[in-house]
């Protein structure tokens, strides 16, 4: 089930015919879920296209709302404005596993790498789902990742599913969501479109569109503190942007998740994370000056409220979808669904 | 009337006494009202502390969530972390007008400014009141100014008043709004207090906290494009924080706007500026190292919590305090009291 | 007299014709200098290109060295990466007046400002020339700002003129200076240009290109403490470029600084803004995207490298160019020349 | 050999008695160097100090040049202001690895990781060693990353050893610098310590503090392009600092790099981390309210000195104790010391 099917629409603008972040044509997600014992938890990636990543670069850009987090690759995104690998989404402690085996299949691709061009910039993000899943086990291998990046597609799941299979989302189970808007430029439609990894909110906390909110039938037992948190917001467009725009609308995200009842809580690593397909650059450029479009500016409201509601909607998208679970020495997450 | 009497409170936290920036203690607030002819702006003046302040400086931090806006001296306070002077908030092409205002006023008190000792930084934020007020005449005067500033009390007017007297908000009246929350830190009472200058939103975009939406009685007639907008939020707090933990505070005004109805729009200076009067440090120092107090991490999410919770009900709070107002042009805002 | 006729060259790069930001075509350069009594200041205005500004934005960026500056502007120069005015530099205190200044001219030329469109974002960037001038007095007028954009030509003068008058840099008289480098990209000649406003720099510090040192003849008498420096960067290229793209150049200028001496002191306010007159937007788009080019990023280095020889070699032409002056109180700063 | 025996001491504060990091007190620094066949690598671990970071987190903050790197940490360290593990230095491609070893490591020390409190953040800084190793054999592993660690101590080599064994710097033979300044501060002393991993700079652009510039004896055979660099830069100092103070200090290590000849290239990832040993928060803190003391900001131009010049030092450090190598497929770096 969906979120807009479970009633939970958000915002005015219409969404794509998926409502998913593979509205934007050419963007292919896909999930590994590890589940065995203890473990609850998986990978999932996100291809800006399915052509060579480091051949071809879209252009990308970074907001950071709160930086509890220990993903890879931001820094380079914020300074050179492109991504380079697929994006992975895993646990905590499984981003050098998944970074590593980035690396590996650039340089699969790419035998040049680090030997007659530069190095490759692998992003991974995560959240930390040690309260279903024993993160200690550090489970998550290079064949994960490589089974996930396999299994892109244009449909996928939401839910708990890849790496959102041990996430807990305001005292109940989290995951993976998505939604997109519909957007109408010089007559012709474009998309933008969410995928989140929902891992945050105080149990609660969370609001639903309507005003209602939602209490989990019980407090979670033994529940980590506050840093058991993070939401990460992948956002892709087929608007042309520069990364300064790709920026502004990343931190639109943060209007979305303020919605759904977060604060942006200490613990809690949210960041967002824009690119276009509609600008890309290539690794060895032909020519001094490249072309680009961009977005008159003035434009750019009907992007950040797309943005916006994409992004809670999402949220509540993971959370319809996912399944209760029970994990970890019986921690248990019940589902949003079953609360409506 | 106060957002609290008219059934808009927000949030879980108990409010302060006197629900207002205020109840952090020391911290006053002063207006001058501009009104003749098409002119209908302001000057809302925010002392920290009744004292000098060049001579002791609070530390402070700034958000900057959107920045569509001509403020002045915050990227000295982002640098150093400290306020020097009143904040003074005022229409946008009063700003110059209101700096000068504050470096006479700072000179005349410490003759040594710029002679035998450094320059100071006036702090001015400013949101555009062109739809009621003839922002062209540029009217607001230096004695605007130091009489906001001579008004500064504990006990001060919301609505539109001060730098509040011709913003709109959502499509309708806007203006100065104030709302506190009450915190307990080693068993002694602390404050987290807001003081907002709302000149932002869509008309219809208004959510309240039980999760209508307000639509204005009409549309606006020739309203000014999404330029038009810019909220300011000055959050106080008497909890000792260092200048990083008040930047993270600082950031979720964000949390508060986004659930009033705002996706921080392309042409609306969204600016949030912290300050604790809790740790101050002195012009002169006669000693290498001074001492401070911090909160230990871990402890922030109430601040966090408060700082939206008191801005969201800020921002209602100046709504419903505003009276209707016609002003330049025959242009007319109502007032969400109405509408309740 | 120039820094490169007085052997003060640096790097490895070609000057373009001028030697001077005017290299770049269609930037022009005017000052008003102020000199009465115990007032030695000015004005000195930078246009990006002779038309209407605030009509056709050269895009732009900013690099903020360190922040302990009063500049007017910045905030939406990051956010929206465009000028929107001539860039005026001048005294600290006088920076209210320019900005009211540019608003009434943007209006003259634009009369729908703050009434049928948005507001204007003048920027105006200032050192403190209180050692040499009674900046107390502020002194400046309106009609000085407007004799500084009036001024303006593609030839111009260097040192103590304009803003530049009552300047000092290590212990020596500052001012205005200016250089270019000339870059080749796809066999067409683009240039480089550094205008900087020098007021920084310890007594003593001065490092020349060659490894000299140079030492003012005296202690400069009751000296103002670190916080009387500052130095303002202002780079102009028709190189096409993006905002983050411009942005990573300006932060090279901090390289020249370095090399002339300085670690950015605490007190000294050390801003760069950099243009490109090659990617302009309208202020009203007629459609929806608008067509830029940009450099491929692998090429910048050639630019990084002509902002760090130009600002280095700048700030030598300021002090070279500059006259020895004596300003209030009899204070007096040595021109470096005389120490060659 | 030391850069200071070569007669290459930089500016004018004193040096500390060992002139490295170490000489602030608690702070040690070990190596792990791995050579065979095409791989000529390793990994250097510089301990805050000797207890448990992660009950014990020193303040720190980070100020990126220019991003074009792939470290790990640093945007938590960014938010929070603190590190949680040693910091390590390798190659590019050696990150996870490193990451998952202090994350194992962490977790030995503290089993509630991830289960009962929340997780680690490891700090990984990162060059790329390809030119003389081959990275992408991704040799270093998790072994060698502990022997660093346990290798630690206050007596320390400079040079081609830890992290440095493969690097370059200016087309000679890069690597492990380090160098101190000594500040008195309430008639006590204290010091503020850098260590660099220098693989930067193009060949001919090395400046050394008198004005000399040196040319490597032959260009170097296939370089890879400007991508190849980058430089880390830790600074250590026992001043008490809060984390603004920290980021500001960690900034001026760019006035040392402009100095040593460089212009922050674009492929070269300049990143400076800093923290001090005198300002710790504790993960569990008892309290609500911690006490800091910190540096009056008028006295931080000594902080900014000390960076700017020890950072010069460290990099001519690591050039002058680097033994002359031939790494991957015959590449050659010589050796600054035999070019004096």
């Amino acid at each position: 089930m969906r979120a807009r099917e479970a009633g939970l629409a958000c915002g005015e603008l219409p969404p794509g015919a998926r409502n998913t972040i593979a509205d934007v044509p050419g963007v292919l997600v896909g999930h590994a879920s590890v589940r065995r014992g203890e473990v609850c938890t998986g990978v999932t990636a996100i291809l800006p296209h399915g052509g060579d990543i480091f051949a071809d670069k879209p252009l990308a850009a970074v907001d950071v709302l709160n930086g509890f987090g220990k993903s890879v690759g931001l820094l380079q995104v914020a300074e050179l404005g492109a991504l380079e690998t697929p994006v992975l989404l895993t646990n905590t402690f499984a981003v050098g596993t998944c970074a590593d085996a980035l690396i590996r299949r650039a340089i699969c691709a790419n035998p040049a790498i680090g030997r007659r061009t530069g190095t490759v910039n692998p992003v991974v993000l995560e959240c930390n789902d040690g309260f279903l899943s024993d993160i200690q086990a550090m489970a998550v291998t290079a064949a994960d990742a490589e089974a996930a990046i396999a299994a892109a597609a244009s449909d996928f799941a939401s839910g708990a599913v890849g790496a959102g299979t041990g996430m807990s989302a305001f005292g109940l189970k989290g995951g993976i969501g998505s939604a997109s808007r519909r957007i109408v430029l010089e007559h012709l439609v474009h998309h933008l479109g969410v995928l989140v990894l929902a891992n945050f909110g105080r149990a609660g906390d969370l609001m639903l569109p309507d005003g209602r909110r939602i209490q989990p039938d019980a407090a979670p037992p033994s529940a980590p503190g506050p840093e058991a948190g993070s939401v990460i917001v992948v956002i892709a467009t087929d608007v042309p942007l520069e990364c300064r725009q790709l920026r502004r609308v990343a931190r639109r995200a943060g209007a979305g998740l303020a919605r759904s009842g977060s604060v942006f809580g200490h613990g809690s690593g949210d960041i967002a994370l824009a690119f276009t397909t509609a600008n890309r650059v290539p690794h060895e450029a032909r020519t001094d000056l490249l072309p680009l479009r961009v977005l008159a500016e003035a434009r750019i409201d009907t992007l950040f409220r797309a943005c916006a509601e994409a992004t809670q909607e999402a949220v509540l998208d993971a959370m319809v979808a996912a399944e209760p679970t029970t994990g970890r020495e019986g921690h248990h997450r019940g589902s949003l669904r079953d609360l409506l």
